[in-house]
């Protein structure tokens, strides 16, 4: 089972512009192969199909735990792609009549890559790529076997990062960088992870190859806060009482990696104190949340209320 | 963010018998058009591109916390799948040397339909329909529109009800009888759910067409005890302390559906008492978790040991 | 525009017994590469997108009219998948509480092929092959090139043949050869025509590849009556008054194909006779078209009588 | 069985200038999840699996008979994009040698967003969005439980307004405004007949939920001249003789919708008058029909005598 | 640039029966995510796209033979497929009139799992898995990056290794096993040929992960002549000239892997000596080649006589 | 069996600019419907399915050995790629810590029509359209009927050489010209063989439609050399010692296409001569090879020294 809290992992500063192509190149991190969607779907279904759990304890609960954090990356990534595609609120457009729809409001947005994603989601963010394909089932790697399985996480977190640094090379807006700079840590924190658990069933120090691609995270400005913190020596559990063996593998002596900032791995209970969901104030004049939406907002002020 | 919580929503009976067909049947409940990939994605995203959320908390609320109901639901179908293709366990398996290979002991698997669920996943549940098709993008539906937006997810419950109602009539072992069974209860508090914010919106009373298919719950055995208990009537927070507001959509002194056992609707804080997760006892010889498993065992026991 | 006639191009003889794997042979004459969704959309799309229109009028008006054809070809063999999926007619199915579900009433439909056709379809037809796959773009060409566009339209042609003969030699039930008599006359008749087509424009006598595969119809028994009304000579302008141009090619002294039965050959104003549509008998255990659908027949009867 | 008949459902203006992102914007109302492929093939694939059609006639004929218009529909946007992507007709390019090839004559194509449309089809329309996706099964709802396809149909109808409304507000060519102008209008007939027929079966005023998204047709100048001449009341049968007993849905002393236009609706026998289809003069440097066509068309004029 | 010889990598025993579902099983290593096309195009691609070639000669070298010989595993797995589905050689059906088609000939072909491969192929191997789902882009890993492209390759060996495992021990066929067996063995290689030029470049002993899964070639009898010949020892550089380079990381000292026969790594000059190609007999009923070849047999040998 | 020889089938000029939309447009050569990896696959997979080898040895042969040429299509198409995505090769840039990657050093990736293949490759090639849509097995036909697939393949180049003539009038960058002319010429010789193939078997003049489109390969100036060194009339076995047997198609007194330069139809044993692979220099700032690479330089070295 699974619960929500209403809160992002980290805050992300609100964008300073629309930019819908900007959002598209986000969107490579949430659908594409080396994507969250990869990464949450992958371990979700390794962990729903998880031979001998009991007996293989601490893998189990490595990949279980980490499937809680990814669903907070997904989030966290979509919520950058809307407010990129939504750019600075407005709190203006909030309301209304939803203004003249016959001048062409919207036409910059027939020449952004994704325009189907205007047309469809109204600027929302989907399960495809920076091209606008879909994530599929091709990009889930579930094989039953504890190595292959592992190997391929670690694998995966390598890949991912090299896309995360492309696309971090790419964006110009605060949004957008602190979408990638958050997530190079965390992802640094589950290659790391993943290699310590093979390593611990095949005596390789395969964690010896990271950071790859080759290039330490104090090179990346939007990193450093979250270096600071110790963000990457922290593994959390994401679960109010479970997965407590994966301290068998993110602990036991093991260190943070060369090139960071020194430290001992430390599991942590909870999850971390995350920063408030961005409000994407209406575009009436693209019917999101429609047209004209006070009487709706009224309803649902009265709702409210009676709580 | 997201936490989660080491067991199922209900717990599952082990099957009677290996049954990979009857397991490719549930396949279509979880990633087939209407199935819980479909369910969970729409309001995953739906929540996560939502405009005006603090004007239209209520609203909001509802799609995000049955968002949270909805992965537990993706992985009690898994759970089925996998139960369903491993058969019985048996502890005898789940060591060992993994036995002789070379005498073609899955000749069994080379006439089942989804052989490629063999073949690359040892049985393990993934996101593809009855036929081995991969759910995609084309299955989200996120407008931004809050209406529409709604009225597809109404449309979508009653649809996937119809679904499960036809592979329940399909299938024969408990296992795969109790995921239908409780999905369709849970099934129907989302269609009501989903009809009564409608009905605050818009004012069209389309609760009324529930049930769709025209057929109450009480026909179905595997749905008693869930009704027994209330079910039908409660709708569960799936949060520590976020999304109250849906209470002003379920209840506000709405009951339960005609035909159902009467009652009112009742916001419930925390989430069901939920069931253990079932063991998937390995299979050596098929290289799960690997071939000759024990010295993994013992590692994964020392490590256990160490927390 | 389209106008719609209540009729098939020709009668089909209802089926045996219900053979869902019978019924997914002729899907792959639906949704396959070479089946009528391609044909259909093939012309339907060259047509649209036909250059110097007035200028070409013969070769415009050849495809044009060729489409109309094509949506009762669509028609005729969804007729049969849905048929075949559905078995002999029973008065007494169509009517009553639908039965008690319970007891897996439709357990058999765990082993068929398309077991995604009997969720989500109910046994109707949808575009898709015979193992399930969808027909999409990949399959349609339409260059804007008139050569290229005729050239690749007489190879899919004789690739339909190919496909039609193969589903034929699979298919015992007399509903599922009638199609594939009907179809593999009237895909002579196409073939030949672009044949006819291409010899006007590039002087190559390319009709004289036919038939491709060589067999003649002759061979075939469900063939005989259609050739005995010279339907093989025969193109029909399936439009009130438009297209009249193409007995420029399909005519002028050009005569039937050698092995076939001899005669000139003829256009026709008007299109083929044809038979009626099989009433599909509802199954109310199956929900379609509901589970108690006594209700909704009598607001029928009602509306009906309203006219 | 279909008919064709050689005109357009509207006539279009022609495009003021060459636009291909234009015209892929129009796509998304062809080959879009909410497109024309979607509301055809839905509609289609229906109407051949309905069950027990003559106990259900009204409800059948409404299906069976939109899908003739919603073929019209598909044709009308399909030459809307090939027209822009044309641009204006130019007699003198329709002839002659095709010019020079080797200077880079379509340099321009190398950005626009639909390249391939370009390569492959020569600026001709395709079953895709506008992102290039094609078209496919997993966008065809065809359950054969009739309350679950016409609330399908309703929603679908909903959300291709919506989409119709955003793919307005990004176009400024006269050609894509006037063709988004004429959908909107009928699409809202559409939207209004499913919702009757619902209502009908359920009881349950959903028409009230209309217009969705919230806005009124009068807002929107292109849809003027269609309103004036009662089109929003109008179900046309596109039939000569079949499908009367939609008069028993669409007509009963039922009303337009507050908001259009008022008066009673009406049940056409025939089809609209409609508008001739647009010349695409050939570009015989991008090989359509040819390079050098003066010959074809010699031919054709040949043939053309011949009649 | 390549050449091709008509020869197999190895010679492959004749089946014994026909059997399209153990073709089938095939077909996941011939289309499937981890199957030949994966392995084949992840390195024809990388080789392309390799940077600074010359400054990293043994690491592209590498990558470039492995592809040559990717090419011929392809061949020869696709060979297998059509070896099962054709049966036994009847050198009485590759003639004649090719028999009475209206008695449903075929009838047996509408019961396999992919019945597309009949009525598409007539039995040929083509580029889809076990389910008939293609082979595509996204599994293809090209990033640029010498690091993740080595491991994403060892990775994908280790699972084609579980993959080619698993379907040998589905099959019976001595045509089919003996595919997987020589495949096993020749996979090993790859896998510890990327292990080693991983090892090169990071220092991490990752060969020591092997064998994954965790079973020697020992166990498999089909193995067995291929190892005694040293194959688990040789790599071919498939080129008459290039590519030495590979020496430096193949070989230097390097053996076999612990529990596989032991000795040096050795570098091969040219290639294998292959087997023949085995005679698809022609199947005159299937139209393949044709429904009555002898003509054009005729015509081949006349053509044959002139060279 | 595969050989491989590490030079390209001609030597490509350097780009003069980096231009990936321009790589974008020879994607479409690529992956497109007609482009080389249709063509290879096609030709790859009738080659290992074609029925009756021995019997019919000139068609075989001539599929089989144009197999071997079509992969050196899809290298030289991606090499070309590759290059124009690089731009012009820079040694500065080739080594180094990286640089700083914090000032979006990529920021102009963001509007590329491509941006996965940025993200994912690199820049690299992958076998994907010019819209980044995937090849898949839609697009290869392989029938198991001679007649079929030699139509097929016929109909398959003159789409090809269309496709080819369409980029090659959108690209200006000299090695995307000189891709397009290179392969212009090969593809019509290859067009060629298959109209002799099937004037042999059906006595039809189908060669007479060439050159479809109607322009003769001299209006192409990059064709010129190829003209003037004969390669319209050659045709190489590409293998050291099979395939001879195509001489009975290609020669036997058949000359050059009317409007090429004139002359006999000639087999050469070899392959051509070919030119040298383009260095593609790293970019370490995107992580191509990595990010600071010289350390692998090193290794590189010293293992090459080794040999």
């Amino acid at each position: 089972m699974f619960l929500r809290i209403d809160k992002l992992q980290t805050e992300l500063p609100p964008p300073k512009r629309q930019d819908p192509n900007e959002a598209a190149a986000l969107q490579e991190l949430l659908g594409g192969k080396y994507g969250e969607m990869s990464t949450l779907s992958n371990y979700l279904f390794q962990s729903f199909n998880f031979r001998s759990k009991s007996k293989l304890r601490p893998f189990y609960s490595l990949v279980a735990s980490i499937t809680a954090e990814e669903l907070g990356h997904l989030e966290l990534v979509s919520n950058g792609v809307a407010m990129l595609n939504n750019g600075p609120d407005s709190e203006a457009d909030d309301a209304g009549d939803g203004g003249d729809i016959s001048g062409a409001p919207f036409a910059d947005m027939k020449d952004i890559r994704l325009a189907a994603g205007f047309f469809s989601h109204g600027g929302g963010a989907v399960p495809v790529n920076s091209n606008g394909l879909s994530w599929n089932n091709d990009m889930v790697t579930t094989t039953g076997n504890v190595v292959v399985d592992l190997l391929h996480n670690f694998h995966l977190e390598c890949g991912a990062r090299l896309h995360k640094l492309r696309v971090y090379e790419t964006v110009k807006d605060p949004t957008a960088r602190e979408v990638c700079g958050y997530l190079l840590v965390r992802g640094s924190v589950h290659a790391h992870a993943y290699a310590l658990a093979l390593k611990n069933i095949t005596g390789v120090d395969i964690h010896k190859m990271l950071p790859t691609p080759n290039i330490p995270l104090g090179n990346i400005p939007e990193c450093q806060k979250y270096l600071a913190e110790g963000s990457h020596r922290r593994l959390y559990r994401f679960s109010p009482n479970d997965y407590e063996e994966i301290a068998g593998i993110w602990g036991n002596g093991e260190t943070a990696l060369p090139g960071d900032p020194p430290g001992e791995l430390e599991v942590i209970a909870g999850m971390p104190e995350g920063g408030k969901i961005h409000q994407l104030t209406g575009v009436p004049s693209a019917f999101t949340p429609d047209y004209a939406p006070e009487e709706m907002f009224e309803i649902a002020k009265k709702l409210t209320a009676k709580v």
